[in-house]
């Protein structure tokens, strides 16, 4: 077993014990030709590919079965599934009759309106099943896995942990490395292929898109979103912003750093209260994160801190779970808005990771925007990242 | 706009006229976090990511719309869109305006059972596309993309094509190279590691799972598939198999290759028989494969051409198309069975790459197969892999 196939064992595992705690009796994942578009939550409990239509149960009392296509069955890990059924013209009987052998009162299927990482079954492929089902019982059995699927991305075993600490410590090397090396006239884009270099060199992947990570964003007219960098320059009084995250082993960072260029005595007060305001929302924010809390509320700390000190509010969540993926789905901290319903009402778990992101505006040097990592402990949380309390200053 | 924009754009342009051969009004291409799982035909179009929910509207009559979230907006392509409607609160009333506007009698979406390629909307995305279309006549209009999108990666541009050439290079580069280093006594794992350490320096991608990436067959009782290398070995007097294909430029390549251990003169009658038959099945094929031609048909030569020589059909398609992905979607060369119904009585047309891919068994050796890589010209097929036509044997 490689390493990436154990943490999928223990996954599965894991996902036993929620089947229960959530009265579920099965899981089924449903897919085919995971090249050409993998089910985010197949990539939970299962590394490689499958190529033929397949389907992975799961049930409550620990069961795990694979019916896959005959020349796929070869390529299962060694002992990840205690059943395997292969099948040559095609997988509907297969099916059926190991429904009927586990007898789901519930089957939990990757489906979801409101969270990506559920939502991994495609369409064509739930028509299929619907056909498949026809005229049994399991049809009407079918059910969301949302939950089911949230709390176990959610939920981080210690080897998940330490891979996204890795990931978050390789980012902080390249900040530290890159940031040696800033100076006055550089273009956005310059400064972003720094930034690629040091990628190429550790062997890392990208938490997203290349194309916009890091966001580069040099100085006050240059809108914070998904835009690339551009031909824009770093100028002596501005401020320079970045949105970074890389992938190792599988997991993700994802950190939101600022520098100044010019000297610490020389940052106007606009700039050093609006920087003061968002680590102290970081820090409000952090003292609420435990075990228990609600997303909203945690959000809510950040966001009424801001507030208060005369900013307006962030016209985003404060913070997304990091994991397999920069935004990792689940619980999400953030306003109870109609675009966040269904995830900002969950509660915060032991063995979350989480972005606290706040920002604020200034009038002259644009926005002030910083990014950490957390753990959620026993009793509250851990900062994976060293968490920027300063200003960086580069005369 | 970088090189894979301009082949995104020039594909949006081909889809147009494709709508129009097939008598669709607009299609719509429905996503969100394409980081986290990505349609694939969303792909063929786009080079980038979208977070937010995002619909891609592409007209008959050439019009290009994106409804993206508002920081999603920023980091389209220059010029690859002629409307760019950003929104805050929700998609639903800017796509329901949008398509009252343009009001097309069909909408062709990324829904399909049979083509993965053709099948990238999610189950949970198609639910909330019928919510937001609820009350309108659009909700009836939706038909699926499948013919649209088979024939879209079908027809490769001048690019693309340049793209599967460097892809075939490369790969037949790496056998080249790693052929000079085969010995007697090898394992499957080290042969394996050899091909990986050349894809890595050369900065490629595989175009599948690289756990089988190549797949290394060694000897007679290795089964075919999908299976990674084991500890098994090489031996004097047995055969060596591979299947290889890597992704250059996001372009793929898809190879097999077989290699004997010991002097041509060695080789056994039953071995030179069972490689002439698959040489001579690809041949039949390749002569029958031009534009006109159907799936069924092209298949059928190749698998009359060994059974009558004595030999058991293959129990799979001779060939599949190659592109973006090693299994590229669309019309298939395979036979008229039940798993293939729908995708292998399409029409061969111009700029397809297909691979043409028969074997055979041997009593004593193992199964005999060879993959090549060919694009449909206008009049038939060219070769693009330098076809193997002589077992290549390592004394």
């Amino acid at each position: 077993m490689t390493n990436s196939e154990r943490i999928g064992a223990l996954k599965a595992e894991q996902a036993r014990g929620i089947l229960d705690e959530l009265d579920l009796d099965c899981w089924l994942i449903w897919v085919r030709e995971t090249d050409q578009i993998a089910d985010p939550a197949f990539r939970l409990v299962f590394d490689g590919d499958l190529v033929g239509r397949s389907a992975l149960l799961f049930t409550r009392d620990g069961g795990r079965t694979a019916i896959v296509a005959g020349y796929d069955a070869g390529g299962l890990p060694d002992g990840a599934f205690d059943r395997v059924i292969g099948y040559d013209a095609g997988i509907r009987d297969a099916l059926r009759s190991e429904l009927a052998r586990i007898d789901p009162r519930t089957i939990a299927i990757d489906v979801s309106r409101t969270d990506v990482g559920a939502d991994g079954m495609t369409a064509g492929m739930r028509e299929s099943l619907d056909e498949c089902l026809a005229g049994t019982p399991y049809r009407e059995r079918l059910v969301t896995a949302e939950r089911l699927i949230g709390t176990l991305r959610g939920r981080k075993l210690a080897p998940e942990v330490e891979r996204i600490r890795d990931a978050v410590r390789l980012t902080e090397q390249i900040f530290a490395a890159v940031f040696e090396r800033l100076a006055v006239g550089q273009t956005e884009r310059e400064i972003h292929a720094m930034f690629h270099e040091r990628v190429r060199e550790a062997g890392a992947g990208f938490a997203w898109s290349p194309g916009h990570n890091p966001a580069v964003d040099a100085g006050p007219d240059k809108a914070f979103g998904h835009l690339g960098p551009t031909d824009g320059r770093t100028r002596r009084g501005h401020l320079l912003h970045f949105d970074f995250g890389v992938r190792v082993d599988g997991y993700c960072s994802d950190l939101q750093r600022m520098v100044f260029f010019g000297k610490a005595s020389e940052v106007p007060n606009e700039i050093a209260d609006a920087f003061e305001t968002v680590v102290g929302a970081i820090d409000a924010a952090a003292a609420a994160l435990r075990p228990g809390a609600i997303g909203f509320e945690v959000d809510a700390k950040a966001r009424v801190f801001l507030t208060d000190r005369g900013y307006p509010e962030y016209q985003h969540a404060l913070g997304h779970q990091v994991g397999r993926n920069a935004h990792d789905g689940g619980v999400l901290l953030g306003p109870r808005w109609e675009r966040y319903a269904g995830v900002v009402e969950g509660t915060v778990e032991t063995g979350n990771v989480f972005t606290i992101e706040p920002n604020v505006p200034t009038e002259t040097y644009g926005q002030v925007s910083l990014e950490e990592d957390v753990l959620v402990t026993k009793s509250g949380c851990e900062f994976l990242s060293a968490p920027q309390r300063e200003l960086i200053c580069l005369p």
